[in-house]
């Protein structure tokens, strides 16, 4: 199982549904940065794993599909209409057929499903909630909502605080529960997906965090941050205004007494006091802090976790693989 | 004021908006082909209507807007969305923005002239009502809404009735039954658009026949029936399915009693008894039946109808508007 938000997060889903079988994938993807624009449900993290998995992905623009046209939004700006979020034509198939699929009665779950067979989805992708759970960031121009923060501001206010509407009444996905209570789970991987706004809200849906903390498969964390840098998006940008390191070590942190193993860039160093990893290879563990009781702090490796080409997320997939067939299973966590 | 449906009869308020100056042209428009389709309100004739006035028709295609892409259909497709009703993606804008505008509480009415504003159109476009009306057909297949009707099954079933639901409950435009109780209005012209589901879905609208009959401009009709044929769409079909005989003057028929003036094509003989008119002059007006007295037939004449060139839209126009201009005013109607 793949947990994950948008872009960087869905190359990671993509190179493991690479290296596992037909059904052997559940992808678990945040929708708190699902809006409603124009009167269309549009669930931009749904979308990109989606496209992703189905080989659809703009691999220049980095967001959105393949051989694209412009055409609505042309004719849009000329009807005086809101345009500040980009709505590709063949994208708003997948918008229109949703939306009015969800109108209908049909749950999240079942149009992704709907869709994802319909695109040749072999990975089961699974939203974390079919209730609204929506991401607004507090920031110093005032509370935005996730999109208006990210899109229409383009992640310029500073930060204070995140907060996930609806996350306590929001039901999780029974697909989701079910599958960490499998004995037979083989991993759980979080993906290289911003902490604060991809993966926080997928912990924060009821019930979640709590199965996750019962699953008997090692969770591994993959970072998101590279020399300082974010690959893409807000999320060194965010560290920074959280008052934290712009480090995987602090992603890591955020998700302390979840994670059994967290994968560090192989540009980046392993975190004071751990040592004998053998970068990029699956068994280059950490040897300290790694006592397998409750609460105790991950074990780290480190990987080339720049995914530019398919190859590369095949490969970091199978290193992330490696590393977590190589922690205990069964750990009880704080 | 022009009445019309949608290809055919936009043809000629284009023609009418030309020959007149800005504000002096309101164009009635049906919307009993309206429907909901993927969620999102189409509303054909007046799209069709208003590409006409903005220019922005495809000439080649027939409907629908010039330099179109058709990236989303295709897209939709892939998902196994209903494909049956072709959304171009310059089209497509039109629909979202009119159909989140009503879903947040705007009328037809007002959006309607929203778009007309930002399209640069100077005509006053009038949705007959801003309350539903749907026409549907009775045919040897049973009953079928409109669009299923003339789309999807591209009018081959024998229509037997047609009704109008909604319409008597409807209330007509406001602002079509005032602009018809101005005294200075100069004429109303019953564009060459179907009479059975373009033209009497407006006439059905409570209210509108009746403030019709009360205006003191006179009203002329245009035949959609050119030498046996309808240049476009399935009029010529529908008057013989209705035992009709396939004509102008048939079409004249099923507006008796409103009529004051109507324009056969040049190409078509005057009906029995009416002689003396001069083929394409605007005074060219039949002798016979022309009483001016109430529940008389109208005054006949002849002209070149067929609209391929904006040069013969404009020619038509000013052809009609002259004959109009020789009718009596303040006729009294059945």
């Amino acid at each position: 199982m793949a947990l994950c938000g948008g872009v960087g997060g869905a190359k990671l889903a993509q190179g493991l549904a690479m290296a596992l079988g037909p059904g052997e994938l559940s992808v678990v993807v945040n929708t708190g940065d699902d809006f409603r624009h124009l009167g269309l449900y549009v669930a931009p993290d749904l979308d990109s794993v989606m496209y992703a998995l189905a080989g659809l992905s703009d691999p220049v623009r980095g967001w959105g599909r393949r051989e694209e046209t412009w055409t609505f939004m042309a004719a849009l700006t000329a009807l005086g209409g809101e345009d500040w979020f980009q709505l590709g034509d063949a994208d708003l198939a997948v918008h229109v057929e949703r939306s009015w699929r969800l109108a209908a009665g049909a749950t999240l779950s079942e149009v992704t499903a709907h869709l994802c067979a319909r695109l040749g989805i072999g990975v089961q992708v699974l939203p974390m909630s079919d209730d609204p759970v929506r991401t607004r960031v507090h920031t110093d121009e005032g509370w935005l909502d996730f999109q208006e923060y990210f899109v229409r501001r383009q992640c310029r206010p500073v930060v204070r605080e995140i907060r996930f509407e609806g996350a306590e009444r929001a039901r999780a996905s029974q697909a989701v529960v079910a599958a960490l209570a499998d004995g037979a789970l083989r991993a759980v991987v979080v993906c290289p997906s911003n902490p604060f706004v991809s993966i926080e809200p997928i912990l924060a849906v009821s019930g979640i965090a709590e199965a996750l903390r019962h699953s008997a498969a090692p969770i591994v964390g993959v970072t998101p941050i590279i020399g300082g840098r974010a690959v893409k998006g807000p999320a060194a940008k965010m560290l920074a205004e959280m008052g934290l390191p712009v480090s995987g070590e602090a992603v890591a942190r955020r998700y302390a007494g979840l994670l059994d193993g967290f994968v560090l860039d192989a540009a980046d160093a392993l975190p004071a006091g751990v040592m004998g990893d053998t970068t990029g290879t699956a068994d280059g563990v950490g040897a300290a802090h790694a006592a397998g009781s409750a609460g105790a702090p991950p074990r780290f490796c480190r990987a080339a976790t720049l995914m530019v080409t398919s190859d590369d997320r095949l490969r970091l997939a199978r290193e992330v693989l490696g590393f977590a067939d190589g922690l205990p299973r069964g750990r009880r966590r704080a």
